[in-house]
């Protein structure tokens, strides 16, 4: 007797982190995914380039995939895509048109160019296999945002998204809380919404507002302006470009994933740019100071960023000047805090003006806030509320936001990635069923090759050094042949410490003769252990420090 | 002829950054010092304990060093004492009674304990050669604060050291405002004024404001309250004792240099505490959950600290459990957002209930926010304006602050460290000649070993791991011996790539061969040069990684 089939909604990635959002939904031989995202690595991930989801579960299950489902077009939602899509035999995939267009766009620098993107809009309806999808409009940062009415056996699932409500966006049409309160009526089995900004308290500010301080900004800006952003900002980049076109000055867009976000726009009709206004970055030298904005990456002071080029005069075209502003047009994502203090410090040493959200505040925030979530779960009215993208600690402050519009505890599912929740019509659970869904780590072209022991290896490197030992022995008597030689690195300065290099060999010596002498019946191993012993120890004595010490025997 | 004595202001910490406040005030054969502090290291610096201040300018002028004046016991004030007193020949400190008590127990842990530290209060005159120093009362986030007023030949000098304005101060009393309005019309010839805040609009918050944010905590706490906090703000100590004992709580204090600090304040009288409120934190089981606080280290994520300790579930006596009201009870040092972050998620996991500033401001910096600024300023009426302790940006914030209230941007001197200001009685320069004042890291027992390279390498090895290559070269005919060695941490698993291992085996045998055929009169660093550059650019050729590549050639 088969068992009664069940919804299973299984986050793969987003729940507990912020990034490398993913979720299956499953309904006997069909699944769907919503999303296919990245995240930038932990402080303790040194050398990583970025982190995807873990699929194993959909390993065998390829061909149940029925579609891949992407909300909009940041790196959180469509980064592992060029690395899993081809693992999963590439589903079909849909997407909004601007979606599609960077995704397309980003799959040039990769191997498996191919991919088969289906452009859908808010009309659309999408029958695959048991479940049907539909889309409502939503505002973030982007535009082309899709919230997802998932119609499956059991009921509907509401998924947002990535979203905020801005009734004056930019560059984009409020949501349609008309349609949103429509689907309200339907009976909602779940509402899977969006946590990012569970903690913060009041209504999200609109992009509008911004646009009168960006106003106050150019108005005052005496020479060039330089605005720092994330390339996919397509709001942002709108409202830098309506406002620089104000007050008559030319657009130079630098960066190259920037320059390709706001071509995409602008071909696909999302960005409005008047004809002459972009230039190329040489040609700024070509206007007066006060008739040039520049765009660029780098507001978090990302290493090879073009802000950062700028200071550390590496860039061809720009060098920052007296009575140029540059404004940070983004929050400081956490870690990167100092770094763009030093930034700034730089941008300041060099004479430029410095206009940072903390004097003025030149960001709205993509996701909505406590109020905005109120309103979403008031709209539509789900029976049970499963609160995603966020750390633990805003899921759950999330579902005691929805406690407060109605939704008891007891119906809210605060869960983990990998965590199985079942649902059905009248009923949902968040089960001790757990998926793989640990970190997949992505340095260079090693995909997943690279755990915990070669991370260990590298912090304890990047603490302490590494100290080589080398040391050759005579197979036949067991005695150690000339004079050992040691590299380290990251350590200390070598040639600064003649004495304790001079004591440690002596040391090695002594060990080597002692453990490798023939009547132990040489163990290489334990004369290996005994040096990487000893000669830690007394190093830490010397200096307390513990650089890795690896001992190398050859026997000759 | 002898030149015209100026006024030398050296400032050796806390120019262009935050913390290892030290200044340097000479004339003539005369020199006093104002702080030794300590900062911690920035993110491109693995492995280092912190840094401390560059002495070499002093080399040579210890017998001119009349005395060293602490302002108050913070670790970016007096953290490097223990390293730099013994170096500079221990001449006498000046420092208020509980700043001394705080320094002699740290230097319990250094193996130069002796230190004679005059204890000076706020009636206290000091001569020392050409200058008479003075103190007056400012507020912080520790009671025993000096501002300095230092009388030179040339004018009067003012130091604020660390402050804000607090007209109800927790544990001390409110700032001296009549005392420094009375210094105010001594004609000051400069102020030196704390920077810290300098971009932070309005004034401070008084640390009673957020007594009563305290109070609304602890009277919804319905279990345990443990409170996260910096070991040496002794005012918020004050305040969780306070309230504490007004609802009747037990207080356990847990961390060494929290306790010590409570020792030593107790014991002094800053700090007041009913007898009885104290428990050992073993004892907290013996109370009931309502009836008991903790207070302890680790609002940082640190990660020894005990709130670490505990939730890693590493602590002796405590575990977190539902009903646990956890306080972080200090905002976020940038660049450890993401730690407090997870830290945060964990506490959620264990059911406590979490609060942090951003949802209720339990945090009162401790530093004059733009109008306390100004309002210094406008007491002192300083003919000259140097801002200190600050990040550049922030001493440029600080000096347009002062032009706002009187003080022109051509008075105002935005220097850095190891640049020298002259003063006389009718002028200001801040010079072109420039002092050592580079970074001296601390590393264990290393202080200053530890240079540019050596954190090179420990970055590169941290972003892509090492590997060593050892190959044994017969002296005679210039041929490889056996198969090479390769020792990699960091770079690959090993294990999981034996093709790569093998290829590489084979390269290294042809390269060596090759390059050291003895017809070329073999030459070892031509051999090596050949392996690192092939074999580095084959690997990233492979993977996308650069290791660093160490090669060892054994003639044997």
């Amino acid at each position: 007797m088969e068992q009664k089939k069940k919804l299973r909604i299984i986050p793969l990635g987003g729940l507990g982190e912020i990034g490398k959002n993913m979720t299956l939904f499953e309904y006997g031989q069909d699944i769907i995914i919503v999303d296919m995202g990245l995240q930038f690595p932990e402080e303790d991930m040194p050398g990583i380039d970025y982190i995807i989801p873990n699929i194993e579960y959909l390993r065998g299950k390829e061909k149940n995939i029925k579609g891949v489902f992407i909300t909009h077009g940041h790196y959180d939602h469509i980064g592992a895509i060029p690395h899993l899509m081809p693992k999963l035999g590439n589903p079909p995939m849909f997407a909004s048109a601007l979606s599609a267009g960077i995704i397309k766009k980003r799959q040039e620098d990769y191997p498996n160019k191919t991919i088969n993107i289906n452009v859908v809009n808010y009309d659309s309806k999408i029958n695959l296999g048991t479940f049907k999808v539909e889309f409502f409009h939503v505002n973030h940062n982007i535009p082309g945002v899709l919230g997802m009415v998932i119609h499956t056996p059991e009921g509907i699932v509401v998924h947002t998204g990535d979203f905020k409500f801005d009734h004056s966006p930019v560059a984009d049409k409020p949501a349609d809380i008309g349609r949103i309160a429509q689907i309200g009526t339907k009976n909602i089995l779940a509402l899977m919404s969006d946590s990012t900004a569970a903690e913060v308290p009041g209504y999200s500010v609109s992009e509008n507002e911004i646009q009168k301080v960006l106003d106050d900004i150019f108005i005052k800006a005496e020479g060039r302006v330089i605005v720092a952003t994330f390339s996919s900002l397509i709001s942002r980049i709108q409202q830098i470009i309506t406002i620089s076109e104000k007050y008559g000055r030319k657009v130079a867009i630098d960066g190259y994933s920037m320059r390709n976000n706001v071509e995409i726009a602008s071909e696909l009709g999302y960005l409005k740019v008047k004809k002459g206004t972009l230039i190329k970055t040489d040609q700024i030298k070509n206007f007066p100071d006060n008739k040039v904005s520049l765009m660029c990456t780098g507001a978090q002071g990302e290493e090879k960023a073009v802000l950062m080029r700028i200071v550390n005069k590496e860039h061809r075209f720009v060098n920052i000047k007296k009575g140029d502003s540059v404004i940070f047009s983004s929050s400081v994502v956490p870690g990167n805090e100092r770094t763009v203090q030093n930034l700034k410090d730089q941008l300041y040493r060099q004479q430029a003006h410095v206009v940072h959200y903390k004097m003025m505040d030149v960001h709205a925030g993509g996701h909505g806030q406590v109020e905005d979530l109120k309103m979403m779960i008031n709209l539509i009215k789900p029976k049970y509320f499963i609160p995603v993208h966020g750390n633990y600690y805003m899921l759950k402050m999330h579902a005691d936001i929805a406690e407060t519009v109605g939704v008891p505890q007891s119906n809210s599912l605060v869960g983990s990635n990998g965590q199985v929740i079942e649902l059905t019509a009248d009923s949902a659970t968040l089960t001790k069923e757990k998926v793989p869904a640990n970190h997949v780590m992505v340095d260079g072209l090693g995909v997943g090759d690279v755990g915990n022991v070669v991370l260990r290896d590298r912090q304890q490197m990047s603490e302490d050094g590494m100290f080589t030992v080398i040391v050759i022995i005579d197979g036949k008597t067991g005695k150690v042949l000339g004079q050992p030689d040691i590299i380290s690195r990251g350590f200390i300065y070598m040639k600064g410490s003649p004495e304790l290099i001079r004591e440690t060999k002596r040391r090695v010596v002594e060990i080597a003769n002692k453990t490798a002498a023939p009547e132990n019946d040489v163990n290489w191993a334990y004369v290996k252990d005994n040096i990487r012993d000893q000669i830690g120890q007394f190093l830490f004595d010397k200096t307390q420090r513990r650089p890795m010490v690896l001992p190398v025997v050859i026997e000759v």
